[in-house]
């Protein structure tokens, strides 16, 4: 599938985009530039230009399932901004706490301004995000806040399992998938959410939104995790084997450790080696992962939770126009390569 | 005055630092000792502790405020707890942006944890900051957050504008006191509004609560900064002339330099020298600054601005023991001397 299949959902992109640059208007002046910058509205000279903003695909998650649940998506705007905004905050503190010199092809903002600004410009992020929802007059404005804070926390105990594992050697798959739930679903899972509460769906409605966006979560990590090994840098702007290169215990990785075969016995010895990989090192790592089993299994893993983040939108009513569009999303974040 | 004065707001303290410390128990298992570590809970190891745990001005002056305001202050426990933790979120990201390794006579949080962690603490602070608020089930809940989500916009341009005075040897009076608004006078201020609101009190009692907390964040930040000079290291935990050690452009040593005195002109010199001072060179710095007028300038507006918060209250109806108190809080903070 292509970006055209998502053209309704661009539409909302728009209103979204124009929101979200209202919001960071609100900023004060030492910081507003930066998250402006970080949020690929301007450079780091705040000249405004045209430049890759993310794949926005939280807010469009936001949008898609207020217009699912009512038919109309205005409500949903103020979640959608929120959304956008809890994810940015979270990328913009963890490029600092995992030394990340390049997001979307530009430097960090760290690697700009500082580490200093870098924390402010993330509270600011984080703060901005309650703000615009509790501004919007919604009367289910506290509810949306509430899963937004509750994604929060879960970010944050997935960012801290993240940096955790960094000096471990014995994470399991368990605590892998626990790691991705809070870092990548529980946000996606929040967005959905929230876009229901906002269009005042019925309890089922936004509880299949969640488990939908949940399911897409792990989906969008096993997926991220794949193209950490295999993404072509030119596409996803990082190093190639970039993962490994950091031995990184990601999905794929720690399948093949607890797989009990020996490709994966010689991964772990390969990980417990100390030093800079060559790119001969990387590769020969990488065909570890595939030949224990690690690429093939989360390949199908991606599948299946999008396959049951489909089901889950079978069990209440929605629109069957929405419904496509909300499938057409979840093929998305399978098939992309960046 | 002694601390025996606030005797009443102390058996409000233990009712707040209980729900503060429930509120602490929902992070996850991997911040939560860091959290409970910062606010004095515990040791570095988990152990409680019965250390420290700050002054607690700003819950108290929540508390106060709905008192002052209604009568009843349960309503403000959610809201004492909220500002606390936003307090404290600046603390723990302050000290890693300034990397001071000293707080409350202990190790700050990055010291003992590491940066990743400390952003990911004042993260989770601020998170559940909003949180208590929204789950309190307060009618006022949302008003009282979009107090905190403003005060703590306030906060990180106060923050952002000390990061920046760093590099500058330029900083006027007018931009120190505007930078001392947003990093003390805005949260003790919305601490103040924040009881209000959650007490139902009028916008007119709100207003005055607010103006009574900006005056004396001012008068606290104007302590602070004598303190910094002329502080008893054994009290404030932080060592001798500190914040001439590092060449703070703090408001005595701002209004010196303004001052067009000539122990203000060789005070600019000074701080245009670098390497590290030695402890004749501190006392010599010390000196020009008292000799300038700072010193006594920082008292005596400390004094005016806590004398304009007391007015303040005079505009409104409060009943008259709460009226006290207030009063006590703000000589209190002018008195102290930690």
């Amino acid at each position: 599938m292509t970006v055209t299949t998502l053209s309704t959902v661009d539409a909302d992109g728009h209103a979204v985009r124009s929101a979200l640059f209202d919001a960071v208007g609100r900023l004060d002046d030492a910081i507003r530039p930066v998250v402006a910058y970080h949020l690929g509205f301007c450079d780091e000279h705040g000249r405004p230009v045209a430049a890759a903003s993310g794949k926005s695909v939280r807010s469009r998650l936001t949008m898609l399932a207020a217009r699912a649940a009512a038919g109309d998506d205005l409500c949903a705007i103020p979640g959608a901004v929120a959304v956008e905004l809890v994810h940015n905050f979270s990328l913009v503190h963890d490029d600092l706490m995992d030394r990340d010199a390049t997001r979307r092809h530009r430097p960090t903002v760290w690697a700009v301004w500082g580490d200093a600004v870098a924390v402010l410009a993330g509270d600011a992020m984080l703060a901005l995000a309650h703000e615009v929802l509790l501004d919007s007059g919604s009367p289910h404005a506290v509810a949306a806040a509430r899963l937004v804070g509750k994604a929060t926390q879960d970010l944050i105990r997935g960012q801290a399992a993240d940096v955790d594992f960094e000096h471990r050697n014995d994470v399991t798959l368990a605590e892998c998938i626990h790691m991705a739930m809070g870092k990548t679903a529980a946000l996606l899972a929040a967005s959905a959410a929230v876009g229901g509460v906002l269009a005042d769906a019925p309890p089922a409605t936004v509880a299949a939104l969640q488990s939908y966006g949940d399911n897409i979560g792990l989906a969008f990590q096993l997926v991220d995790d794949l193209l950490g090994i295999w993404g072509d840098p030119a596409v996803t702007g990082k190093p190639v084997f970039s993962d490994l290169r950091s031995r990184k215990k990601s999905l794929p990785v720690t399948w093949s450790l607890e797989s009990g075969r020996p490709a994966g016995r010689a991964l772990a010895q390969w990980l417990a080696q100390s030093g800079e990989p060559g790119e001969n090192d990387l590769k020969a790592a990488a065909d570890m992962v595939e030949t224990a089993g690690g690429r093939r299994w989360a390949r199908a893993e991606a599948r299946r939770r999008v396959r049951a983040a489909q089901r889950a939108l079978d069990t209440v009513p929605i629109a069957p126009d929405c419904r496509r569009e909300l499938v057409a999303l979840a093929d998305f974040i399978v098939e992309r390569s960046a």
